[in-house]
This record gives C-alpha cells, sequence and structure tokens, in this order.
C-alpha cells in the first residue's frame, strides 16, 4: 500500500472540478463540486442518522438503492436544509448536472455544505455549471479544485490516495472530505466523496464502507452536534481491471485495508481541523472488554467540553478525563484505570489505578504543547481496544460559531 | 408561599458558617462550611450517577440509608476525588465534625468540590474547625458564609429560602448551591444543601427530593459533563411544628411545590452563573409526545455547542436548534416543528413546520441580548412539555477551564 497524489482523480477515469458560482458571498472562495466516473460505477453511501435530513442526503438515500452512480455535485455555503424549497431545489440540481452529464437523474448523486435554513438560489449553479464541465480534470488540479469547494469553515484542504495491489493489478482509492464544525460521531460523516477504479460488486462495496466508516469517520468529534448534512459516498468504475470483488475473500480484506487507511487519514485530518482547533486529541482506550465499551469511553473523553479546554490550555487535568469515562454509561471499576498522555515529545503516567500520580508538570506542558495530543488509557479488564479522535475546545471555535450564519 | 431571607439558616433550628482555612491558596475565598441543626433531623440525598465517585459521595451514600443525618460539612478547592488518600480523608474530615458537636460520625454528611486528583490537607481542615464552629450563626450572615465556602469558579452565591404553610403551620425551606463547571443533567446536582423546619419522614422526603430533583437540578446543564461529586442534601428538623408528613397527601403537595419552587430558583441562578455564561438559556418543548421525550429533545438544545456558542454570538441560528433536536434519538416529523426565541425585548418566529420564516434581523438581535434567552419549541404532536436551562458558550468558559488546575 502506497501513499500517492491526486485525491478522488488518482484513480484511473475520474474527473472532478471545483468552481466559484456564486452561493458564497466571497469570491475566492469555491463553492461547487463536481466528480465524474468516464463509465458506470457501483456506489455506496453512508448518511447522517439526525432525525432532521437535509434534503440532497433524502435524494441520495433513494437513488444509492440501486447500488451504481456515476457522479457527484455539490456546494457549499448552504445546507439546503430546512428551507422552503429545499426538495424542489435538490431535485433540480441532480437534474441539472445529470442533464449535462447526459446521464439519467438517479446517476448523479448531490450533496450540500452550510448554513441550514436558506433556500439555494439554483440560477446561480444553472449559471456556473457550463464553466465547471469546462474546468474538469483528471488530474490533481481537479480534485484539489473539488476539495476547495466543499470546505465550509475548513483551513485545510481533506486529500487522500492510496494505490494497492488486488490480485495483481494495481488500484487505487482517492477521496475529498470536509469538516470542520457539527462533526461527532453518531453518523456517516460531513462531506466525504471516495473514488476507485478497483472493481467491487454493490453489495460488497456497501458492507466496506460500513465497517471502514464505523472505526474512522464514526470515531471522531469535534463539537458533538451531529449534522442534518453527514454523507460519505464512495463511487467504483472497475477501471483497475481487477476480477470483481464480490465476497469477503482475500482480495476484499486487501481493499478494505486500504479503505481504512484514506479513510483513517481523512478523519484525523477532519478532526485536527476541527472549528478553532489547535490540538488534534487521539484517545485510546486499551485493556477493556469489549471493543464497542472502549469506543464508547474513548468517545466520552474525546467529547468531553472540560478535557477539550483543558488541552488547549496545555493543562494535565486527568481528572477532567477519568470524570468523562465515568459518565459515560459504561460500568467499570476506577480503581482499576491508568492514565497516561503522550506525544511526540514524550510520555507522562498521570494516573495509575485511579489515583493521582506526582508527575513532573514541565514535562507534561511540553508534552501537551505538540500538534496531537495523545491521552492513553489502560482499563486493565480485558483484551478489546479502540482510538478516537477529536480536538481541543479553543476560543476560536466560540469565535467562528458566535456570528457564523451573518 | 413567600420568598424570605435567611438561606439555609432560615427554617427553624439551623445554623451555618463558613470561614477560609487554607485548602484554596487566596485567603480572600472562604473554603471550610458547616451547617447543622440543633435537634434530629430526617435526612435525604440524590448523588452523582457517575461511575467515578468521590469518597464524599460514597461515604454519603452510606450514612444517608439511616435516613437521618443532624450536620453537613464541606470544603472547595480539592474534590477529594481519585487522591492517594481520598476515602481516608473524607473519613477524618466526618470524625472531626462529629467529635465537635459531639454526634455520631454517622450524623455528619460531607461534601468536597474542586480539583480532582489532589489530597486534602487534612491538618488545615482540623486546624481551622474551631474558628469555624466559633462563627456558626443562625442568623442570614451564616448562611451566606456556608454559601460563600462552597463556591469554587462560581461568580454569586446561590441562596434562597421559602416560607410556605403546611396544615396551619408556617414552615421554611432554605437552600444553597454551586456551579458552575462540570454541570450536567444526568446527575444528583453539584453540591446542593437544603434544610427544613418541615416535619417529613425518611421515605417521603426521599421521594419529594427525587420528584423535584428530576424536574430541576436534573434539567440543567452547563458542560455536558457530570461531576464526581454532585451531590443534593435535605435535612428536616421539624421544628415547624407540624404534625409530620408521612403519605402523599394534601400537606406532601404543599411541601413538594415549595419544595420544587427553591430548587427551581437555584438551579436556574447555577444554569446563569455557569462558567463563562453571558446568557441563561431556557428552552421549553411544547405540544409533545411526551413529558420524557419533550425533556430528551430540551437538553439535546441545551447542549448543543453550536447552538450556545450562536447565542454567545446573539445570532437567531435556529437551524442548529432544529439540528439538535434531530440528534437527540428522538424520533420526530421535523416538518411538524415550530421554533421562536423569546425574552424581555420580545418574541420572534424562526422556523414554521420545518422551515425557515423571513423574520427581522434586528429585533432577532435585541431579544437575543437580553440576559435570559428563551428558545421556545412547539412539536405539534401531543400535550406534554419541559423546561430545561442552560448557558451560552463563552470565550471566557475556555479560558476558565484552559487553566483551571494550576
Amino acid at each position: 500500500m502506497e501513499w500517492i497524489n491526486g485525491g478522488v482523480c488518482a484513480p484511473k477515469g475520474f474527473k472532478a472540478g471545483g468552481i466559484h458560482c456564486g452561493i458564497r458571498p466571497n469570491q475566492t472562495k469555491k463553492d461547487l463540486a463536481l466528480i465524474v466516473s468516464d463509465t458506470p460505477c457501483t456506489a455506496a453511501g453512508m448518511f447522517t442518522k439526525n432525525a432532521v435530513k437535509a434534503a440532497p442526503v433524502l435524494v441520495d438515500m433513494e437513488c444509492i438503492k440501486s447500488g451504481t452512480a456515476k457522479a457527484v455535485f455539490a456546494n457549499s455555503g448552504i445546507a439546503n436544509a430546512c428551507a422552503p424549497h429545499d426538495m424542489e431545489n435538490a431535485l433540480a440540481m441532480q437534474k441539472l448536472a445529470a442533464d449535462a452529464l447526459g446521464v439519467p437523474a438517479g446517476q448523479v448523486l448531490v450533496g450540500s455544505t452550510g448554513v441550514i435554513g436558506k433556500d439555494l438560489d439554483i440560477a446561480k449553479i444553472e449559471a456556473g455549471l457550463p464553466l465547471l464541465m469546462d474546468t474538469l480534470s483528471a488530474d490533481e488540479a481537479g480534485s484539489d479544485s473539488a476539495a476547495s469547494a466543499i470546505m465550509t469553515t475548513d483551513t485545510v484542504k481533506k486529500e487522500y490516495a492510496v494505490s494497492f495491489e488486488v490480485n495483481g493489478k494495481e488500484a487505487v482509492i482517492g477521496g475529498i472530505s470536509k469538516g470542520s464544525g457539527m462533526i461527532h460521531p453518531n453518523m456517516g460523516t460531513m462531506l466525504c466523496y471516495l473514488t476507485t477504479d478497483c472493481a467491487v460488486s454493490p453489495a460488497i462495496l456497501k458492507k466496506a464502507l460500513k465497517e471502514v466508516c464505523d472505526v474512522t469517520f464514526n470515531r471522531i468529534s469535534v463539537d458533538g452536534d451531529t449534522s442534518t448534512n453527514d454523507s460519505l459516498i464512495i463511487l467504483a468504475n472497475g477501471q483497475a481491471g481487477n476480477a470483481c470483488i464480490e465476497a469477503e475473500d482475500e482480495d476484499y480484506a486487501v481493499f478494505a485495508a486500504a479503505l481504512k487507511e484514506i479513510c483513517t487519514a481523512l478523519a484525523r485530518k477532519m478532526a485536527k481541523d476541527g472549528e478553532g482547533a489547535k490540538h488534534l486529541i487521539t484517545c485510546r482506550v486499551a485493556s477493556c472488554e469489549s471493543e464497542a465499551k472502549a469506543e464508547t469511553l474513548a468517545k466520552s473523553v474525546i467529547g468531553s467540553s472540560l478535557t477539550k479546554a483543558a488541552i488547549f490550555g496545555e493543562d494535565a487535568n486527568w481528572g477532567r478525563v477519568l470524570c468523562a469515562l465515568g459518565y459515560s454509561g459504561e460500568a467499570f471499576d476506577p480503581l482499576q484505570t491508568d492514565i497516561a498522555f503522550a506525544s511526540e515529545a514524550g510520555r507522562i503516567d498521570v494516573c495509575a489505578k485511579g489515583k493521582g500520580l506526582a508527575f513532573d508538570e514541565d514535562l507534561a506542558k511540553k508534552i501537551l504543547h505538540e500538534d496531537e495530543v495523545i491521552i492513553d488509557i489502560e482499563m486493565n479488564e480485558g483484551e478489546a481496544s479502540a482510538v478516537c479522535w477529536g480536538c481541543d475546545l479553543t476560543y476560536d471555535y466560540v469565535k467562528i460559531n458566535g456570528d457564523y450564519r451573518t
């Protein structure tokens, strides 16, 4: 397995592009993205579990039932959720792209991200589409533009590609995603679009996507707010020429492993670029009774406002970590719990068997000053473990969200 | 029913006091409180549901089983949780007060609040106790001192008393409490000590306390973090001379109503004085299928970081409110939901049947500029309702918690 450049354009047969069409007021911000395969694809998707679902999510949930799709058309700036004409506009958006591409409407998946409650100006999308079609590119620049065009409060693009060998053939998975607020584990994710030239049947593609989503995107949190628009979509066009993966065999294992790598990288980057974040927080809960329990415990820690604020302050306040484990809803013996902080600057044990240890405050400050801080927890009760990712709570999170809408 | 002065000293036969004994480094901050009844009391308590419980919580949970107690002895500055000698110190603290008061150890309930993981300096408590005994007072000043001595990051004292007539006798309930971080609905509360001269049997006292706690303290949240130390305790010495309340009769209804009034006032004051808070947020969910569902929905809204940040920014971002309802875990039809913002400055409808309404942004700013902001939600599906209270998320919350420990 090897990291390569090119994002969603790295697999054979995919083009992408992104432009500014006027949905976002700032003319330097791209706001309309298109990803399209030259040939038919199998497709799978995971969507928000929020009871309030944006119109494009409802459209995609219906279309994805066919197990096929050829393109993804998405905008930023407006979420197209809870707006007077949300469904009408989602369907119009889908039809515009389908007509331009000469495919049935159901072959285009749509996505939106931005402010809830306002109508999309579909005329701007219609006016921008010809330019977008012209800029479609199979090069890295195409994926870059598409990745830019789905960003909202994100400060960096999230774009990866990985190549791997499956049954003697070279295959590639590429992906782009965006954070960075309303990000919380009970979800599909925010917007994430994956492409691959690996040949995979619809059922197996769906299975792999769910399995991987559960241990990657569903293990990050920025702010505990599960969005109305979360969508994770993969298109697989089969141009790698491998024998189509139709069962959970060795090829499946290779494909799923590559998919997990890229989704982990995208998920970590989303957590690290959480609104206002200064630190990526990686919480690892080990020697636990079960993986599900370890995940619940780790999620409780990365979701704790007090722990997040302590990491922002670079303060080794482990009491808040233990407290967050305690209110997770899981039963455990606090008198068996060990906690350490770690980073590239070192590692320090701060709590053993539920009791505070004397520790070097200077070393602790150094450890917590690094970009990525690891909270390492041993439950000392079993063999299972889980890792979740979050970010610190900062002044900038409050600033960004105190006046996002206007 | 009438609001009166005097806090926990307002009921007949209670004395209280608070001093600085040196647990908190700042000499102007009181850190040791004692509340004591002249005569034996029935007692009831509610405690944190956090799996990690502070030593004083464990001590009180055991003692309260007798249904009687005569005093509460509490410190601020150190939580006496997860520290090497936590239980030893909680028992020592209990014995010191019991010896000074000449009562069995089990008659003294203990409480601590502050930093987790550090040992209490019991010598300072022992040295301070004689002065504390000297300052005990049955006047308002006694309750004031005790209320001050349990504060941590609180900016205002929380102290109330209410008088009412029960079966021809005048009775009083008084109370003090403290917030203001690690406050979240699944709890007893932080520290709250109530006194009453009303005669109530242990079983009925417990029943009333639980019923009232469920609709007051358990309906507030500052930050989603359920503390290790939450304790709500009531002592009832019977000096009002009423016939002891032993069943759910008319007298019980009067007592429970008075208890609900004072607990509501204390809970609202705790939410309003949440760490860094500028606004009290009152979320009312009405025309709902059931009260439990209305409570879950309202709690989801007051717990949403994005909603809290929007209220700080005085931004009528109702999409975040609808989004928070959506991820509460409750099923409902978003296309039936109405949302309005209200305050002393007026009321404005922002969402009807799940769709955004055009509204006057200037009026919205005025409404959200008030100290208390009401988020008024109609589910349009039933008859039940619930009210929960929270506060906004501010720069100061991050500042206070970025470096609380040092």
